[in-house]
């Protein structure tokens, strides 16, 4: 595969990330080995422009998320975060808008209109373990780690918990919150926090493979159930019903579902519009 | 077991589906092995009718839902569907119709009193592996496969996702979404899709013994138990732990409860008065 | 460990449970063999004080539920149950009153600021299962078995379903529920109903370890975790993370956050103010 830098060489120094395209799969790398990949202010905004672009491409139809080094994402940056206890209110201000800045990132995740799929190696912790949490889909290396440690150093991980508690059952999602401990690859798959556990090494080789299976499927199709998945895992059966039966006769009406029906009773490959 | 067929043999041809009586459990049949068991607007009719009848009939305890031939059920009938589009409106009428018609009808399994087990051997996909969620238990033979192939052929499986994702965590639900393919019966098991993985061929068997058991209880508790379970699920804790109680020292008032505790206190069988 | 004894000797005998307290680890062991430690007047009341007095303790920071002799806790107490239906309305007030007290106990649980273990050698059964399921954390030894057995009696376990169903996905939940089988430690694992199967005899020893690594933490955390854990569970997840963000930025203003994070850059133990 061919990967096309979207970012000029020349800025690619001062930005904490590399998105990289190809064959309708945006891979996004965290790259930023020093500070462990950790959700600076930088990193955090890099991010979200990065996503908030990637919403308005029809030219892609799945994301990977993955990392450089051997940490995937350590969590926020906890020395600028520390730096900033020394502001006149003691950081409070600036405490309270970047748990916001990182809860609307994570929501974008959740909100865009591509699958979004995590590929993991090395550690994710905190909120890196929320990022995880908070993709669709997500591949782990067989090193990789997990672990939402921040009641270690008496700062619950609240938002974390968020993402966490959405994935994996009641019992599993605390003995992570209250141990703080790191869980295994082995143990994230059983929690049901990863799709897949790979050998080490190739957790991005089957992120790949499972990013080029749903990049053969319509954009449009892609997007209508992402959004209606989540939007109806908030509502009761008969609103998620009532909800999803519209989505779906509308769905039956576009381009793409008529091409789509059409090729499979005529035993063809079907032609997507895209989104 | 000796059989009744509730269905005048003479109606049989044009009927796309069976129901047999015994022992307070109604097995229903999707036998429409042409159409792989499709919910087409005949088998939609037939299905919500036998669930209409066996709510009312106070001598069944259990319903087994099964099927004849290599596919438990297909999902909807792609070709009836397909020749809609020639009417004047497109067939956005009858589209949005049909998805109302199937999700009261899988609504209908949820608000069956009886509690109703799936018996899987062969696939059950897009509709007909939402049939599988929407039962309160389910058993699959070795070889049954289960995936939500909408993403294929353009239209997601937007109202299968609502009871799948009642049942599985959230990364599986959107495994089967998103990349559209089958699932094992294995699989199904750890997703939490299925109870009861069975030797091939062997899944109605052992769908009938959890059924004999289910059958020996208070048909009057068993739907209490139901109701309540779906209603307090949409609930808030404390909200649903007032309704539990309300509903739990209603239950001891009931006549079967007094039997079923004086039995047991009295190491006999209980005399069940039924619903 | 040194335990000390809160209760005094004098008052053991009429007293249900005993509460051992060290090294900021409450443990309370259910004591009452001869009724298998059913959930009785006495048991509910003993054990809601227990946990009120707990709740006040700014010196516990985890607590661990476990049982004396071969039964963890049979549920409720039927014999006392059925001796009221000779009040002159049936029992039927009583029976309000029973449901409403056990299930605010079941809610103490989930409201105490520590973390609950629970430690389960033997079966436990009915709201002794719901007890298991409202910990938030729980360990079983390798014969420990549980079940939701009211249906057998023409009881549904309706309010166990409530905690069972915010642990177990629906079709484990209702397979409990509908058959009302004994389900097996490693079965209760695979559900999620428990964290760890220890070898049987050693549940205890293990839940202890648990709680040795929890206690160490700081208890400010802990409540600050434990109330957020179960308050986002039941928001739609843009309220969920508006919420949590307030919640860890207050965090960070705490001085158990700066201690925390301090040591943890200057690499060295916190000391936790507390609670």
């Amino acid at each position: 595969m061919g990967f096309e830098q979207h970012v000029p060489a020349a800025d690619q120094a001062a930005f904490p990330l590399r998105r990289a395209d190809a064959d309708g799969i945006a891979t996004i790398t965290l790259d930023h080995a020093p500070s462990r990949n950790a959700l600076s202010d930088a990193m955090i905004a890099a991010l979200s422009d990065t996503l908030d672009s990637i919403a308005e491409d029809r030219g892609i139809r799945v994301v990977i998320l993955t990392a450089e080094g051997p940490a995937f994402c350590a969590g926020h940056h906890l020395k600028e975060m520390t730096a900033r206890r020394a502001d006149p209110d003691g950081g409070a201000a600036y405490f309270a808008d970047l748990m916001q800045r990182c809860s609307a990132l994570m929501q974008k995740i959740v909100a865009l209109p591509q699958p979004v799929i995590a590929s993991v190696e090395g550690v994710a912790t905190a909120a890196g373990c929320q990022l995880v949490a908070s993709c669709d889909l997500a591949v782990a290396g067989a090193k990789a780690r997990f672990a939402t440690p921040g009641v270690n150093i008496g700062l619950f991980c609240s938002t974390p918990m968020v993402a966490l508690s959405r994935n994996l059952a009641n019992k599993h999602a605390m003995e992570m919150l209250l141990l703080g401990e790191l869980a295994d690859a082995e143990t994230a798959h059983r929690f049901g926090l990863v799709n897949r556990v790979a050998p080490e090494g190739e957790a991005l080789a089957q992120a790949r493979a499972m990013a080029t299976t749903i990049a053969s499927k319509s954009g449009h199709t892609l997007a209508i159930g992402k959004r209606a998945f989540y939007a109806q895992r908030e509502m009761g059966l008969e609103e998620a019903y009532d909800y999803a039966a519209k989505v779906m006769a509308e769905n039956m009406m576009a381009r793409d579902a008529e091409e789509g029906i059409g090729a499979f009773i005529e035993k063809r490959e079907p032609r997507w519009q895209g989104r």
